[in-house]
């Protein structure tokens, strides 16, 4: 892995990986799970949780880098848009930085949706084990 | 909500949390899904997702506070120690800022194990919707 390669995925937040999310985590708070409330709040429906995109960073690091001898270190997350059932996302992560002495890599990343708005973005550290 | 109010949650991360993540996200890892492999790189065991741990902070923020019309404007977290299959851990989050102007809501959050040893900290922002 060297600095400016990008890793990209596509997801589509389905019912399976929200019931997943749900009935992992009990997070049963009306903005995910009561349509009416959601609107009430100016909202299309409920809003996915957020932390779902949390779990596609998961897959990235996990499943779609180079070498699979990896541990996260930390991340941030930002969000700007609202994710909805059925929306098709586009994690993409760029490493911005290749650090030895340390063990670690920063990648910032973005996820978008079909219309190439941002939904959310941040950086994540990684190290090989 | 005001600051220094502290908000606690004690999860166990059990199969029923660990088999819904790597179901819904099919982060299929060696780390997170092959004992030996854990083992080979120094861990007791297969190490359990990092991102469990924000699924937690999900729980917290939606069911724990005072309000439920919360939204996620943002996210830190810093891992220091593996965890474990049926490991229990504390989410201690802590209000240590109210920005009125721009509605928002700021905590600091430590995850801990029963040995008392920080495992993840980090920030959350959250506004009133």
């Amino acid at each position: 892995m060297k600095e400016g390669d990008v890793f990209e995925n596509r997801f589509v937040v389905n019912e399976l990986i929200f019931d997943g999310f749900r009935n992992a985590f009990r997070d049963e708070n009306p903005l995910h799970t009561n349509d009416s409330f959601a609107k009430s709040k100016g909202f299309e429906s409920a809003v996915m949780y957020g932390n779902i995109l949390n779990g596609f960073l998961s897959y990235l690091i996990g499943e779609c880098l180079p070498v699979k001898n990896v541990i996260i270190h930390s991340q941030t997350i930002k969000y700007s848009l609202p994710v909805y059932l059925n929306d098709t996302v586009l994690l993409s992560a760029k490493l911005t930085g290749v650090f030895e002495s340390v063990n670690s890599f920063e990648f910032k990343y973005t996820f978008t949706n079909v219309k190439n708005q941002n939904i959310a973005s941040g950086k994540f550290q990684i190290g090989l084990i």
